[in-house]
């Protein structure tokens, strides 16, 4: 067995062993530790920062692009966030212990169901420094040991922040191995660890598509994955056109770049001449570009056309593809088929097409007269969340602290046998 | 593409496509189906029979074992109960459309978890025929559509049971597509059928290890294992020494080829001697062989000495391994080390040790004065089951009707926005 084999190896059983001690813990040892990891962060700042340099420097050199050095970069502001996440997760309700429900049998078997931590968790995230912090703390509140694998052009970052927030956790009483990074760069590392089903119970990748179908296609272990977003809004032919218009432009405007943006705008063609000129004006003075069906282009001249594969684009930027449907029937038909299945909404006044919309779409998150941006684990009242789920198995829609768990039975008898 | 791997992404196309509609079926129809498959199979009993005798004369032929041809082997009484057991599905509450939760946030989003299918479910079994309607039944319920591939040895039986319902199914309302079987006996079905991660949502293997095994190292789709049965009951200083008796008895002897029958029991020290020496004699006297560690052997004279793998063994037989241990500590241990994490119980009237046990054995079903045998979903309250989970993430133990389901979030609006 190579070193890194043994390594890595040895990491995952101290989590698993760690995990016992970490289900049993009480929530004010759990929160105690979030508090001081926060404190922690922000009072060895400077530190981090030193460690972030190395990483941004190194990727300045390596020509990376502007976005992703952004995205690498930390500074005062981006610390004092993460330590307030960890504070947040912190004041947030303890999952753990909870009866889910509790039921008596003919027999007089009490039966309770009783949330527990899922045991050891591994994360596999790209090069943003905070998710480090963010995961840990995410795991730690709901009893998980945590393992995590950050990006190689962010490891100096990860190393300080790991080191900062461990020591604070082992000081506030947290098990030795709950918490832990792979500090090596090799790739193998990855590979080992999505092999070892029998100590990791769940692996959590965050990043691009890319790595998600890697992980997903090499994992041994339950992937809870994260697709692109491609988001709908559906303007209903019974809209209230302001509303729509309001809706519409924060959907796709307000934060283009993530999972939850609109990307297709569908419009009832009973409304479309009267909701989409002014609607696309507004789309072209944020800087939008639209490109629209044969119907879209009647209606507002001098649009790029829509082909095929930009109703499954996920843009992540100022690019929107309109399309002009007949009714309610073809909008969810498009969707169904469309959709990634993370947030779609409907704009409508009509009672009975808002809840054939909820009830037919077949999505984590569906809307009537609000922006698909509010998936999303603190827009929820998560507190935080660790993605976003878009399958159907285990979590689904924003993963916050709850959906970290699993559940056992707790059966209370007096003797009883089986006849 | 083979003509095999046409079929089989055929058959899960149709049962994607059904799903939608499966997902919006009324409780009244799926009922109503369950209930005239039940019926169908009682009316054409005869031609099913005829079926299975061409499989048991198949099996007998090839000198399968007298118990794999016991489970193969089906009767009047055994297709009364397949139609019994749909009918128990039918009275069950319809988990689908329930609300599982619902609040409102600050901006007055009114966010609801809605209980939803999971979509299509493939089910990979060995050759007990009943397995067919009992899944049939379950996914129907829970609005799935389900693909199901059968042991090839009781192919002949899986096909009279799966024509005999389909048709029932269609005449009801139920989706062309939504209910298949596999009809070719080709183990290359299999391999193709886990590999359509985008049609499939869900691989529920039911049979030996070795099955569930290779069902999970090939699939690219969720996959919900049930792994053998080391169960424990654990005999507490302050036990009732009778109740123990008598829950030692039933939890090895009552039916001992299950999964959630005991194969190992643990002593506390301070009891040994006066428990050990009439229960082996008990178990003696019903053919048990007891296998036991130093201390046991030093109490009762004469039995075979239990080693290392005897403590992980699955004896799924009259054989037992017996240890004493110090206290409960060692025995939490003990059980956390080598239980498969199925059902594991403790005897004892003190509340200390009964709650630490509940809190600190990490299994599926923890138990205080019951027989391990408890374990099951029809015991449970959940009218019938597909499985038991040994696994933490999505479902764990029993997995009923409710586990073949996911959920979706619905929100209502008046116009909110991101800021």
């Amino acid at each position: 067995m190579s070193d890194l084999k043994k390594e890595i190896i040895s990491i995952a059983q101290d989590a698993r062993k760690a995990s016992f001690g970490m289900g049993q813990l009480s929530s004010a040892v759990k929160d105690k530790a979030l508090t001081a990891m926060a404190d922690s962060l922000e009072k060895d700042r400077a530190a981090i920062c030193a460690a972030n340099k190395k990483d941004v420097k190194a990727a300045r050199s390596r020509k990376l692009s502007a976005a992703f050095i952004d995205r690498l970069t930390l500074d005062d502001k981006r610390i004092k966030s993460m330590a307030a996440g960890l504070r947040t997760v912190a004041s947030l309700r303890d999952p753990i212990g909870e009866v889910i429900k509790m039921w008596t049998r003919p027999n007089g078997l009490w039966i309770g169901k009783l949330r527990v931590p899922l045991g050891v968790v591994g994360i596999i995230y790209e090069s943003r420094p905070n998710v480090t912090a963010d995961c840990i703390g995410l795991c730690l509140k709901a009893g998980n040991s945590v393992i995590l694998r950050g990006g190689s052009e962010s490891i100096n970052s990860n190393i300080a922040i790991f080191d900062v927030m461990s020591d604070a956790a082992r000081e506030a009483g947290i098990p030795d191995g709950a918490i832990s990074l792979i500090k090596t760069t090799d790739r193998k590392a990855v590979h080992i660890l999505l092999g070892l089903s029998e100590l990791v119970d769940l692996i959590i990748p965050r990043g691009g598509e890319s790595l998600i179908k890697e992980v997903a296609r090499r994992s041994k272990i339950p992937v809870l994955k994260h697709y692109k977003g491609v988001c709908h809004v559906y303007v209903d032919e019974d809209a209230d056109l302001n509303m729509a218009e309001r809706i519409c432009f924060n959907a796709k405007v307000q934060r283009p770049s993530v999972c939850n943006a609109m990307e297709t705008l569908l419009v009832n063609e009973d409304v479309a001449a009267r909701f989409l000129p002014s609607m696309i004006r507004k789309y072209k003075e944020a800087g939008v570009e639209v490109r629209g069906c044969a119907m879209t282009r009647r209606i507002v001249k001098g649009l790029k056309a829509a082909v095929e594969k930009d109703w499954s684009a996920e843009y992540l930027g100022l690019i929107l593809s309109v399309r002009v449907v007949k009714n309610l029937h073809e909008a969810v038909d498009h969707i169904n088929r469309y959709s990634t299945k993370l947030s779609d909404a409907i704009v409508t006044e009509n009672y009975h097409n808002a809840v054939e919309f909820l009830k037919r779409i077949d999505s984590a998150s569906v809307y009537v007269n609000a922006s698909t941006r509010f998936t999303d684990g603190a827009e929820f009242g998560f507190g935080a969340e660790i993605g976003i789920s878009t399958d159907k198995f285990h979590a689904r829609g924003p993963v916050g602290v709850e959906e970290l768990t699993s559940y056992k039975y707790i059966i209370y008898g007096n003797g009883q046998i089986r006849e």
